[in-house]
């Protein structure tokens, strides 16, 4: 019996993820019929693509697209040539479970970083009853570039926890308890920062905007935590900063090339802390709502489009 | 030249930080003379002893002690055979500041149990990207034991990160966004508990609450944080519940034992984190302002109750 329906594609680097998310959408979108990219399907049967990290060319065949729905709030993981020619829209998802996860995941490392988790966790190895003062939150001042969706849901909540917040981001945002600066008050923003949380967009602007110049701004012995994008970090430039005492730890959740190869000089460092991009993944169990809702939302307004249009 | 003040004696394990005590405290109680415990002092001139875990009879000979002033929220570190035979009052430190502290160190421990950083850490030991996917906070249901200044607190930074989060206390309380249980529904608070922190003050119905029946009410795989005092937890029994995996990892800041004996196999338990009992320190740069306005407050007291008296 064959299935009249038409298709969204799950393109996900690891199996049991494309099989998760297609378990969860199947019965939210039950007009499509469900399939992994991988499988025999009539490309010009393909509506949607749900994509994590395609590769290029992967959605090359399916020139029926009518969008295509990135798996995170960012797009910059969907490479121009992934996509076919006539260059589908792409839906972001978005929503309160990945801001909620990444408010958790910066509290969390900033809290490790606040209350030196590093250097107890070595001194429990050494078996070394160590107990270090760390002033309280409100006596440390924590930054956090990039205010977007994520990055003002992580400051308000640094600030609730007590901590002197202050915010920075390319245009001016008002935020309660953050101390907010903007595009060239970047020196500004840096001063006395002994916390540096990054969570940019990637942009041309924002490339490599981690590098020695701005590392140098920051107060002797501070924390780097990135959880923006890979390419926001200059990574020799970090590894010259832990070096000299000039950063005393980094918290990194996102890499130039992940999965982070195996015998990159990160995973041992003793003042990195490695996280494999989990941030603000979202996964099938809580995301595949959003994506749904995203689908039918964009239906909607192919149809409410073609009847404006059908109306003239 | 002699010095004609009462004095204020410094009682704390720790030489250097007796000396960081004695080194705030002066100036801001300018009428006393700051002296260490183990300083020649006539003893007839010591009004007041700041301390903390002061051995069996330190204070014994002081026979003319206002009051003992406890460096912490608890004074169960204060044996009663460490006072002097007239009993003087014993005045507990708090404030915010230790507050502060609380709320950090249980939402940060709260925090990495919740993201399994453990199972990140290990992962990064071995060189492996293994992202996991955890339920968001809203999903998750974390228990606060003890409900008083520090665990309300507590309860409260937890709710507003977004946890399903509940409280128990021998009495009743009602705290905004936290389910609240009391006395004998303990069975009720700890169903479902996922996360459970036990911020209790130490009395003889606590001691060895966090024992094996108690472990067995937590859903499989639940974690245990021990903030409250080293002897409500039954060691033994929590070795037990790991080795079974009903519990999957416990993060201990309180031991019987403190500090912790070299040899103790809670140091190199790979489901077990130690913290050096750091969760509230008072230290001598944020306590010292806390420590003088106690004594001064109850100076007060005791020249407006002598003028009461002399007026009748």
């Amino acid at each position: 019996m064959s299935d009249a329906r038409e298709v969204i594609l799950v393109c996900h680097p690891q199996a049991e993820r494309v099989a998760a998310w297609i378990a969860r959408l199947a019965p939210l979108l039950p007009a499509f019929r469900l399939a992994a990219i991988d499988e025999a399907v009539a490309p010009e049967r393909v509506r949607y693509a749900v994509v994590w990290k395609p590769s290029p060319g992967a959605l090359a065949p399916f020139t029926a697209l009518r969008a295509v729905v990135s798996l995170g709030a960012g797009i910059d993981h969907i490479p121009a040539d992934a996509l076919p020619a006539h260059r589908p829209p792409i839906l972001r998802t978005t929503g309160e479970a990945l801001t909620q996860r990444m408010r958790e995941y910066v509290c969390l490392q900033v809290l490790r970083h606040h209350r030196d988790m590093p250097q107890l966790a070595a001194a429990q190895r050494r078996a070394e009853w160590q107990p270090q003062v760390t002033p309280p939150a409100p006596e440390r001042r924590v930054g956090v570039m990039g205010l977007g969706l994520l990055g003002s849901a992580a400051a308000t909540s640094l600030a609730a926890l007590g901590f002197d917040t202050r915010g920075w981001a390319r245009s001016p945002h008002q935020l309660g308890g953050v101390t907010t600066f903007a595009g060239d008050e970047l020196n500004d923003f840096l001063a006395g920062c002994e916390i540096l949380v990054c969570l940019l967009p990637l942009t041309d602007a924002t490339r490599d905007i981690l590098d020695h110049r701005l590392l140098a701004r920051l107060p002797r012995g501070a924390g780097l935590i990135n959880a923006g994008r890979g390419e926001h970090l200059v990574e020799a430039d970090l590894l010259d900063a832990l070096a000299s005492a000039r950063l005393s730890h980094a918290t990194l959740d996102v890499f130039r090339q992940e999965p982070l190869p195996a015998d990159h000089p990160f995973w041992h460092h003793p003042q990195i802390t490695v996280t494999p991009h989990i941030a603000s993944m979202i996964d099938a169990p809580t995301g595949s709502r959003l994506v749904a809702e995203n689908i039918r939302r964009f239906e909607q307004e192919l149809a409410d489009s073609a009847a404006a249009g059908g109306a003239v």
